[in-house]
């Protein structure tokens, strides 16, 4: 990828001398490039004073990168002239492929085969193009070129780049690398993704992304960077009306937002809701890695209160100083400044007193971060305090306009982030904390491994679907069984003698449940008998057969479910379903309605390893209850990841299976028992 | 209050010629000011060109305003000589009061006095000084005054005032009139606020409060204000590091934050939770008052997208067409357009492309408001964008940063709010809805009136204080009677004999309960038996005496609680706490994991109508538990209405009554039964 985004030469491919079309505007973009530049096109021998050939075949030294803006219909071939002269990618910003139709489709494929054939990596197409600051070559059509600055910026919207970039020029934000992402036929985020991680010029990593097609290769690409570096995600096409528009824009399909997230959390990734939290995370995570202890110093305490609830919002931990700091503190300061967190210097604070006692909270090794902020007030000199805040661990909230704005651009020069909003500063340091955890995670040996006999599942799912099985109810157990998931005792009995075998051997009373690919809501109809002792058994047995012929005269009956009789405990709910883009979802919650009222419920995108199975549990708010209430004995949170661990492992090892609940799990003091079960199968979508 | 808005003359007590003190900066602020100034210091004749006298009752006319600067000590004879001489308000903006300890807090009352026995109105003391644009008046030291707007502003925070001053300049935001409240000595935020709902230069009200005094006053103005005009409240000290810094600040005693958030709510005052959004709220609530449908147009999928997932997270709902729209859209746009809602006309879209779409949509008699976004492509002209936009009812997100300028000075100079993040666009336009539904609320005569017997509680209650009772438990249930409250039968019995009959004439099983002053957690210590059937009555009853005896030797014990058992039902929890602010608040939840584990409850300060009270019940998540889930019939929400209100009376007519919690309560499908009862008695704080 180095000579993509580090080119010595690049060629334009429909490059215009006209005014106001894309191959002009790109043309003057690339007058700075500290690069040889060619244009391309049959009708000129000179565009804007670059020397122009007819063809990329034509040049007379080798080519790096193509920059291509001729009609979609002549791009494959541009892109196979490219090949043969070997240029090493091309950038093909032209429209008209798989966003506009079925023809369009067909052509981005040819085009794909194209690039393929010739090892010719492919940005885009249907995209604004590509930015690399440090060698000032801006191969885009935006009119305005970004600053030099340790951001790299993916974006899957072309248009929101453009207005990224003018907001970023207003407001002092540089990139190192901007990639306009397009229709990803060939490259998508994941390839930038790695290639950033090991670009010095790059130390956050931006992304506006609409969807991924490949998710399982973005989580292993993210969870490798993320550690290393900062990678900020805004997504788009989170809600079902914003899916919809998303889909509909770029032909992406958009995966359930609940599998992005823990896609996300899974991998490292830091999800912004907002444009201003992108950048302000980004501002954030520019200037400091490390987490930790906030001072806030004000010279006026309504905003020094705004920002103490702030932090309490955003889980902001605010520092508890030293006696030391306090005592210095006191030495100078007015008797009615508060010493506490935060510390409130008055109104009639001078630049002096501010920086003082900034210096002696900067001090406190209880302190990582110091919070300044400062009303402009008569006395304060905000200049001044800029000076003493540079060098310093700081964020500020230089409040005011005008009286700001030479002191902002001191702090700006700093990398010091400014906020005028006391909330919005807190909010933006919360992402430090995120990010801490997030870097800090040892790399461990992940734990796995479950052994299973994953032949046996095979064999009883084959012969499931071999039967025409497509919702399965208890027929499924066995193969859970097979990957050692604990199911309360059963059999399935096809007449009354059985029932009682089955019932004797594994002692009552007994649960008897009607077992029918035809009857999903078995209460319902009458086809289940709960605590059925010796007695009762005969007659419940037969009262299940009667009731289910009776309202259901068509439903096919393969037998009936014996099962022991589980009391106590507390009921859980674990299921998978499968997500287009990131492949088998795991899910966990406390059962009934905690699920189904309170939606209770942590998801993660399989493989789990043991720590994620033991968040997963400890994520629901239902989790208190699982430790135990007022005395009471924890419930076997052990047994339960392991249940989750065989669950995603069992997901991964069977495509066939689409769809699992286990439903309710009862859990108890030690241990847990599998009491009812449904799963879909069917080919993998 | 009229004249201390719109004086004639104004006299500035502590004026001075020296550059840099505040009253020097007041007089020089005054200069622009369309009425009489008049200096007052013994030292001078003249200040600035303005007469200077040395006591306001030497000034040859009448005064209206005064604002003093004098040293505290000499404060309250400055007010005394302005009631004297029958001037209507004075503006104190001198510190050294009740925020600098008891020696304030004794002067604050002493001129409180003064100026309550002349009928001085007090603004202050410790504040900033307030201002009206209308009248040129900037009776402030606020180096920056603000323009004209219909904006009203109330500050708890001088320097917070300084601060929105210079911001709102650089931003182009106007006020009406800008009062900084200082320590509310004597008008508060409700007299403002009183003052402004009839205040025709304003349209919106904002206030940064840190704590009210009377918080029932406070609720019974905003009820009135806000239907007819919004108020919207930015509140510091919601946090426990928060609310401790606010009173280290203001010496206000914070009450309780959800005390707050039920009276916001209850009186229809929107809270915002950031100096952003409190903007972001008023810019909106001054163009806009009708909620409604949001169309989103954009040249740009991504932004789109991004409003569309906004809409859905802030509950703004999307516009559906009608087909003539979209029958009109698909005849000018390219075919690869979104037609629906968001309608994105793509990134070559011209200006005029833009208008043709915004003009179709804001005929469509479903689409209320206009949401426009344009990132800045090279088709795109803002400013003839913009021209279009101006007399639509739109909100804009013209998203970029030098080419926007221009265009943004036309939208801002018709009122329509321009924001660059398409999510804090939507979150802005959220607030429209939250405001029509308190502006829609119909002033109902409220039902609050249940038939009780208020003397007979009174009676018990005074008893029960006689005996020394703080903490009562069965003892008080007769008090809950008195209100029309049912309680599961029982009665007290000394002995076993009383037990019995009390068993027999309620009905077998019993639950027995310990009643002792002493004993809190009766199941602790062995003092309750549930399901006691007539056989075992005796055996409980004494294994109750000596479980208690044995485990806490020195419990007085009073007897024993025969109660009938409640089989079934569902579990509630009903309870109130008087907040120091506000009075008594009702709080309502569903029992056991509900309230200790989710935190699933509401509140709502007293007195509540039964519409409120219904509220309450539909407000906490488990709601669908109680309207029945499955099939299962619904919990009688009528009868738990009607308990609550009986509660809230009960509150507010004893104030022994410090708190109560009727938990569980047990709802039916018809009916409910109080079965546990604990409350605190005492003075009121």
């Amino acid at each position: 990828m180095e000579r993509l985004f580090y080119p010595k030469v690049v060629a334009v491919i429909g490059a215009s001398p006209q005014e106001g079309k894309v191959g002009n505007t790109i043309m003057k973009n690339l007058r700075n490039f500290s690069g040889t530049v060619y244009a391309v096109n049959p009708k000129y021998r000179e565009i804007l004073g670059f020397p122009c050939y007819p063809s990329v075949l034509k040049i007379p030294e080798n080519v790096d990168l193509a920059i291509i803006v001729v009609p979609a219909k002549l791009v494959p071939k541009a892109v196979e002239e490219c090949g043969r002269k070997d240029v090493e990618g091309a950038v093909v910003i032209s429209a008209g492929f798989k966003e506009a139709g079925i023809e369009g489709a067909k052509l981005e494929r040819e085009l794909v085969e194209v690039a393929e054939r010739y090892g010719v990596k492919l940005v885009g197409p249907n995209c604004l193009g590509m930015i690399n600051t440090e060698i000032a070559m801006n191969a885009t059509f935006s009119r305005v070129a970004p600053e030099k600055g340790r951001i790299a910026f993916l974006s899957q919207s072309g248009a929101f780049i453009l207005a990224v970039l003018e907001w970023s020029k207003r407001n002092g934000v540089g990139f190192s690398k901007v990639v306009s992402l397009g229709n990803k036929a060939m490259l998508d985020e994941s390839d930038f993704l790695e290639y950033l991680a090991k670009d010095d010029s790059t130390d956050v990593i931006l992304i506006y992304m609409e969807g991924v097609e490949d998710g399982r290769k973005f989580m292993r690409v993210a969870k490798s960077v993320a550690r290393r570096k900062p990678v900020v995600v805004m997504k788009a096409g989170k809600s079902q009306s914003g899916a919809k528009a998303a889909s509909s824009h770029t032909g992406s399909l958009a995966g359930s937002y609940e599998a992005y997230r823990a896609a996300f959390r899974q991998s490292g990734v830091i999800e912004a809701s907002s444009v201003e939290e992108l950048f302000d995370f980004a501002l954030l995570l520019l200037k400091y890695r490390k987490a930790g202890n906030l001072a806030i110093l004000t010279n006026s305490g309504g905003p020094g209160v705004m920002a103490a609830d702030a932090c309490d919002q955003f889980g902001v931990p605010l520092a508890n100083f030293n006696f030391e700091t306090i005592r210095k503190l006191k030495e100078f300061l007015p008797a009615e400044s508060n010493f506490y967190n935060p510390v409130d210097i008055l109104g009639d604070a001078s630049a002096e007193r501010f920086s003082r006692s900034l210096q002696i909270l900067s001090e406190d090794e209880n302190v990582d971060i110091v919070l300044t902020i400062l009303t402009p007030t008569a006395q304060m000199d905000f200049l001044k305090a800029a000076e003493s805040v540079v060098g310093k661990n700081a964020v500020c909230c230089f409040m005011g306009g005008e009286s700001v704005d030479e002191s902002e651009r001191i702090l700006r020069s700093s990398g010091i982030p400014n906020f005028f909003d006391p909330v919005r500063a807190v909010r933006a340091i919360s992402v430090l904390g995120r990010y801490s955890k997030i870097s800090a995670k040892e790399r461990v040996k992940e734990d796995l491994d479950v052994s299973v006999e994953r032949e046996k599942a095979e064999e009883i799912i084959e012969k499931l679907l071999e039967s025409g099985g497509r919702v399965v109810g208890a027929e499924g157990l066995p193969v859970l069984e097979a990957y050692g998931i604990e199911v309360a005792p059963y059999g399935i009995a096809r007449n009354v003698d059985e029932a009682r075998d089955i019932a004797e051997s594994i002692g009552y009373p007994v649960v008897l449940k009607v077992v029918s690919p035809d009857v999903v809501h078995k209460s319902d109809v009458g086809g289940v008998k709960l605590n059925v002792g010796e007695n009762d058994l005969e007659k419940a047995f037969f009262e299940i057969l009667s009731n289910v012929e009776g309202r259901m005269p068509k439903a096919r009956i393969e037998g009936v479910l014996v099962q022991k009789m589980v009391d106590g405990g507390k009921e859980l709910i674990v299921g998978m379903k499968r997500d287009p883009q990131f492949g088998p979802m795991i899910m966990f919650g406390m059962g009934g309605v905690y699920v189904e009222v309170l939606k209770d419920v942590s998801f993660r995108i399989a493989p789990i390893t043991r720590r994620e199975a033991h968040e997963m549990v400890r994520e629901v708010k239902a989790y208190r209850i699982l430790r135990g209430l007022r005395g009471e004995k924890p419930a076997d949170i052990d047994a339960i990841a392991d249940l989750l661990l065989r669950v995603s492992k069992l997901s991964l090892d069977h495509p066939e299976v689409l769809e699992m609940d286990l439903n309710p799990v009862k859990v108890f003091e030690s241990g847990y028992a599998v009491v009812d079960f449904r799963m879909v199968l069917g080919e993998e979508v």
